[in-house]
């Protein structure tokens, strides 16, 4: 007898058994999907040769000597870790002066890639053993702290340029998320970098090497502060984001012109005269540490950009006087761009199975403790 | 009648009786003992006027009006904190580069200058709040980590110096404890800077302030160094202590002529000729805090002197190859010195009685918390 639809497929069939067939091919058919996710992935895989070389250019010939590479001040080295293992998926390098603000944004930045931690383990501070930094790594994320200032920031990119090399990493992203005093723009703003300038407002890093002063260009990636400053929606987000020039200081005090270091030899005039004449040639803020960042990125062939939060403006007064929940509250706001950016690039360079892989595998959570687990 | 003596006191008193006496008298006197030292360190104490003013010299005239002072890397201000009563005893502020480094020296030095801590606390890092460096207070002694690079012990010391200044402490010494790369001297060695030249091989602190280039001598106290010199015991220390002339750097790598940075654009024959003029000159190891550590405290008339362990020979290779366990022990050689001198002085200037008086009220240990233990 053919059913109330008049064919004779469901003739006999209760609503609630067929209820039911439903509910078991449609698992069947998610079960059958994500096995040929993983077939097709695994194919793609086998098809892909591994890299033989990172792209990083421009670095010392003497690098292939080093059997085992001792990164000191991370507390790695080539002969206990197996790089291009632990490292050859990092695509985006995030960092930023504090390890608690770095490990927020390791945390954070897990949530907006969807990738998820093996419930028994937590986000390791790789770099624990060096006792000067802190590195988190979340898939094809690092989330490093740099301390404070451009030889301390100089180290750091040594030796994370070398871990990159030495993973044989593709095309590696270089975002600084920062703090930095303002010149005539609000507490909470976010500032991109369009250049990096030094004291002198000259856009160099400046090294001694061997008793002779060398001079480095510090000049930024202008496409992708762009695709960065893109991304700030301003009807939407509750801060404004704006681009313009920074100055490097070597000193938080007196280099940054400030009156409330132990020691000040001028006056406010000089002052409030010296930072409307640098706000008169495009310069927005102040940091510690911008020039070393885009010299030595530049160096390495890596496209990088600055992305900080303002805590201050300089133009009203030199103490950072916005309590520490405000501040707390601000720190989000380049995260949240720089987020947007890392999600966008990441579901745009591959397909949503790969994404998927991530959530699965969780390369970055999974180190060797988890894989026992 | 009289006793085995002859004389009539102890007659008819047995030995064990006159035992149990002397014991008792004993504990009398030293009882009454420490009551008269109490009394004596409370009449001395009511008789002295606290000082009205800090020791240092040639600070902002702004600092008078800065009300409150907002310490922002120490996590600190004028407002919540009872500065001359948390910091007015601080007699001895040591910094190194970690902060696990200087919370072992903290310990340490508790131990040298026989203080106790209140068996239900541990001793805190007071800088915590501020997220960049640990600062930890034993009696009269300051342990604070650095980080790495002239701009990040910049920060630091500008606002020790405030600290100290607001505290109105009197006569301060700083030493710098840390870690440097040796010129043709073996690892472990320790060496006490007499000068601290650029990577000019210039005895002077360049800071960039208002677009001007402004030079600070960095000129270390002879006599500091010469007593901490001759605390080294070399028929009882297993180790070598030196002194000589320190390079401050800017950047680790290319800064310290090395081969295994990320960068290299010079040969192994240029930096062996480089290393060897410099040695010619007196030139025994690089860091990379000394001028702005020596410039700075030598501008607030504060005594300063340069304690380091080196790591590495630079003249037989570039990479820290010496195991962590070695590197630790070595830790401890420029901190026993440094205890020494610190012990020397904690009891030359007081009684022992004032000794005492910190072993009871371990002022150090007691902030609010404990007070209430």
């Amino acid at each position: 007898m053919p059913g109330n639809c008049g064919c004779n497929t469901c003739a006999g069939a209760s609503p609630c058994e067929l209820n039911r067939d439903v509910c078991q091919l449609k698992e069947l058919v998610r079960s059958q999907g994500k096995q040929l996710g993983q077939l097709v992935r695994h194919m793609k895989m086998g098809c892909k040769k591994p890299p033989k070389e990172s792209t990083l250019k421009g670095l010392s010939p003497c690098l292939k000597c080093l059997q085992p590479d001792v990164l000191y001040h991370l507390g790695m080295d080539t002969a206990t870790m197996d790089f291009p293992k632990v490292f050859g998926d990092v695509r985006f390098v995030c960092m930023g002066g504090t390890a608690e603000r770095m490990e927020r944004f390791a945390y954070k930045i897990m949530k907006e890639l969807s990738l998820k931690l093996n419930p028994a383990t937590t986000l390791r501070n790789m770099a624990e053993p060096g006792h000067r930094y802190a590195l988190y790594k979340v898939g094809p994320v690092l989330c490093v702290s740099h301390g404070m200032g451009c030889p301390s920031i100089s180290i750091l990119l040594h030796e994370l340029i070398k871990m990159l090399h030495h993973a044989k990493c593709q095309d590696p992203v270089f975002i600084r998320i920062g703090t930095c005093g303002g010149i005539g723009i609000e507490p909470g703003t976010v500032v991109i970098s369009s250049e990096a300038l030094d004291g002198m407002l000259n856009p160099y890093y400046e090294l001694i090497v061997q008793g002779k002063v060398v001079l480095y260009s510090s000049k930024l990636d202008q496409c992708l502060a762009n695709e960065l400053l893109s991304l700030a929606i301003p009807c939407e987000d509750d801060f404004c984001t704006i681009s313009g020039k920074t100055i490097c200081t070597n000193d938080f005090y007196e280099g940054q012109t400030r009156l409330d270091g132990a020691f000040c030899d001028y006056t406010n005039q000089s002052k409030t005269a010296y930072l409307q004449s640098v706000q008169c040639q495009g310069v927005v803020n102040f940091d510690m540490e911008s020039t070393a960042f885009a010299a030595l990125t530049n160096r390495a062939n890596i496209r990088s950009a600055i992305v900080s939060m303002c805590i201050v403006n300089r133009m009203e007064g030199d103490q950072i006087l916005s309590p520490p929940e405000c501040l707390s509250e601000w720190e989000k706001r380049p995260q949240a761009l720089v987020a947007r950016y890392i999600r966008k690039e990441f579901l745009k360079r591959d397909d949503d199975s790969d994404t998927e892989a991530y959530e699965e595998v969780c390369p970055s959570a999974c180190l060797e403790g988890d894989k026992a687990i």
